[in-house]
């Protein structure tokens, strides 16, 4: 069960000026169930995306890159349209996968008299399977039949493979004395790791902003979020975000110089945050959410070394699970985590606000029961201090439970 | 169950010359089980060790470090006995770990009339829990009663900790007309990752050997063996691997340059290669032996990486225990593995011999059922051909089951 995460209700997921969404049951892979999504963007929109760094990138990613490079050219019309699938991730499928994707942008662009390079694809699902592009060319018409902007939380569930809930979120802010309203959903629980995590991710605003500051935006928003989350390590071949602006708030054009650029920055980046963790907390058999923070190294890079050598552990990761304060593991995944001058005895080791581990072994005033108590919470934060330097770090991940093996041993069964 | 590994029978393994072994039953951890080793070691000797490069190494590592280094100064009378305990690791235990380690050799030391400083100290257990050194001392008479050459079986069983068998095996061999003895014996099922794995193994021979020649045999035959297995990806805090040589077999002493040193260094990585895949098929919750294969790569470190993102991976591991060819999970794991310029169009994926894909997707001859059938097997090769180069690696793994996160859930209690 996901760790304190509900779906959201339909009306607390705000309509965005400009987006319309509409979702079709196509039969891609299951009977009955939403798993074609078309999402239409008004004319004059901002698209920016970020994508996985996988070599074995699906061929939607590698579509979704092109047809954004070109959308930056005077004669490309702009993107305008959406479409995702779920039951299939159109990775390892070489030239033909290529090949099946643009015929799905073709389809849809010809039914919203676009042009095959207004449209991104993006698939999820299992790899090395070829896409049932008929079936998804088949749902577009309902899709687009029922295409509205108050539609994001049938959206969200379009969207979901072995999620259990849908993600999404809504924030308004105010820009140059407008209201303007942010809208985003995400999906993925396995094979979730930075860089970026499995993942598709939807950001929306009717915000102005110009397109270099939505790029900057993005790069910093992804930074401190979808970055940031690890389930199992396995970075997959398909994650994709993407984020929105439509234009048709009526606020001054947000640029990187503007005083609202940092209003507008950290609210889409909270909500990238919100998204990310939601991921987390519905991260494949999940019964615990960690919070895991590393403070005082000399560099980011350290900090993230130790970070993630507890996140990943899977000895750590039972451990939790259990509610087990077997915390021995925890100094062990700090110590090969990679620093190679690392002095183990002037280190810190907390769990919650409780000292658990300092001058290399156990600290004095530590007691079993404190470790015992904070272990059976839903949400634990394990804090590491390096006393090295100033940098932090922090990352979110969940346990490691029977039900993660069930999921990935029955997935595609 | 372990793959296809059962306990060797005690007739098995062969009593080297100079090598005694006894057990206690002391209760570190628990009741009415062997839990504590002496293995004593005749004069004139020959020892070397690797261990862990876990920053966070146990006590007794540090000391067996400090001793060895000790021993090659001419004033030390010799490393003349192993003292090892279960039940506890003494690791991240700080000073008061390094002071119950160095007692714990003292009394040892005491019994057998030797200083403390030729007695090495080998834990492995539960981390961050102080060492019972009054029970492993209490232990020791009862070890030194019952120490003798052929009790080999009986020593393999006393170091076990999540161990399901005894892992032990020997060799004879023929060096300058002298019959030559080795027999090793390994430990470890959790906490496996090379540098070392979470294990602790002795191999002894009786063979005449020069110092120099037995470390660079053990520098040899460790990254040939131990470092090229793993069952979690944690690196323990406690790995340790001791070579003996009692020099009584009477060959001529084996130097580097003699033409003796690859016919014993090649029988002595053997046996360690053995002792390897045995920790590997005795894996925690382990039902399938994977050995993992990258060839063709421009240097063995990219090898390496794409190896262990295929043996790390928790789907690839949880596929393999549903015995499912969900075989894109490896494509995924092939590009993440962080080789930046990896053209995926140009490598192969084999499972056993059959060819699964090429050219960015599955191959054309490519039939479920026949990776349906290999995945049903209990040894399966995983086979990536990169063509980018001349570099070959070779590593051992298992998959991942609901057992192991029960072992591990449990454990501690």
């Amino acid at each position: 069960m996901p760790v304190k995460l509900t779906a959201p209700q339909a009306t607390s997921l705000l309509p965005v000026k400009g987006v319309q969404l509409g979702f079709a049951e196509a039969f891609v892979k299951k009977p009955n169930r939403k798993d074609v999504l078309v999402m239409t963007l008004a004319e004059g929109s901002r698209v920016a995306g970020v994508f996985t760094k996988n070599r074995f990138c699906a061929a939607p990613v590698i579509l979704c890159k092109d047809f954004l490079a070109q959308s930056h050219d005077n004669q490309h019309r702009g993107i305008r349209a959406l479409l995702v699938n779920t039951g299939c991730a159109n990775a390892g499928t070489g030239e033909d996968g290529l090949h099946r994707a643009q015929q799905s942008c073709e389809a849809l662009a010809n039914l919203l008299n676009l042009q095959a390079n207004q449209v991104l694809p993006f698939s999820t699902g299992v790899i090395l399977e070829p896409l049932p592009v008929d079936k998804v060319i088949a749902g577009l018409p309902a899709a687009i039949a029922n295409l509205k902007e108050d539609n994001w939380l049938n959206a969200a569930e379009a969207i979901m493979t072995t999620d259990i809930v849908a993600k999404g979120t809504s924030r308004k802010i105010q820009l140059s004395g407008k209201t303007v309203t942010i809208t985003g959903m995400s999906k993925g629980s396995g094979m979730i790791h930075p860089n970026m995590a499995t993942m598709l991710a939807y950001v929306a605003t009717d915000a102005a902003v110009s397109q270099a500051a939505l790029t900057s935006i993005i790069q910093y928003a992804v930074n401190k979020s979808f970055n940031c989350i690890t389930v199992d390590g396995d970075t997959s071949t398909n994650d994709s975000l993407i984020l929105v602006a439509t234009n048709l708030a009526g606020n001054a054009e947000v640029t990187e110089n503007s005083a609202d650029f940092i209003t507008l920055r950290d609210a889409l980046t909270d909500v990238a945050i919100e998204l990310a963790q939601a991921i987390v907390r519905d991260g494949e058999g999940a019964t615990k959410f960690m919070t895991v923070t590393v403070e005082g190294g000399k560099n980011e890079e350290e900090c993230r070394k130790v970070a993630y050598a507890i996140a990943h552990s899977p000895l750590i990761k039972t451990a939790f699970f259990a509610s087990d304060p077997n915390l021995g593991r925890i100094l062990a995944a700090i110590g090969y985590a990679g620093i190679d001058d690392l002095d183990v005895n002037t280190l810190q080791l907390y769990l919650g606000d409780v000292l658990v581990a300092e001058k290399g072994g156990r600290a004095a005033s530590y007691l079993e029961e404190q470790g015992a108590a904070i272990m059976k919470e839903s949400d634990i934060l394990v804090r590491v201090v390096l006393n090295r330097g100033a940098e932090n770090i922090t990352i979110w991940t969940c346990d490691f439970s029977y039900d993660y093996v069930k999921i990935n041993a029955d997935y595609r069964s």
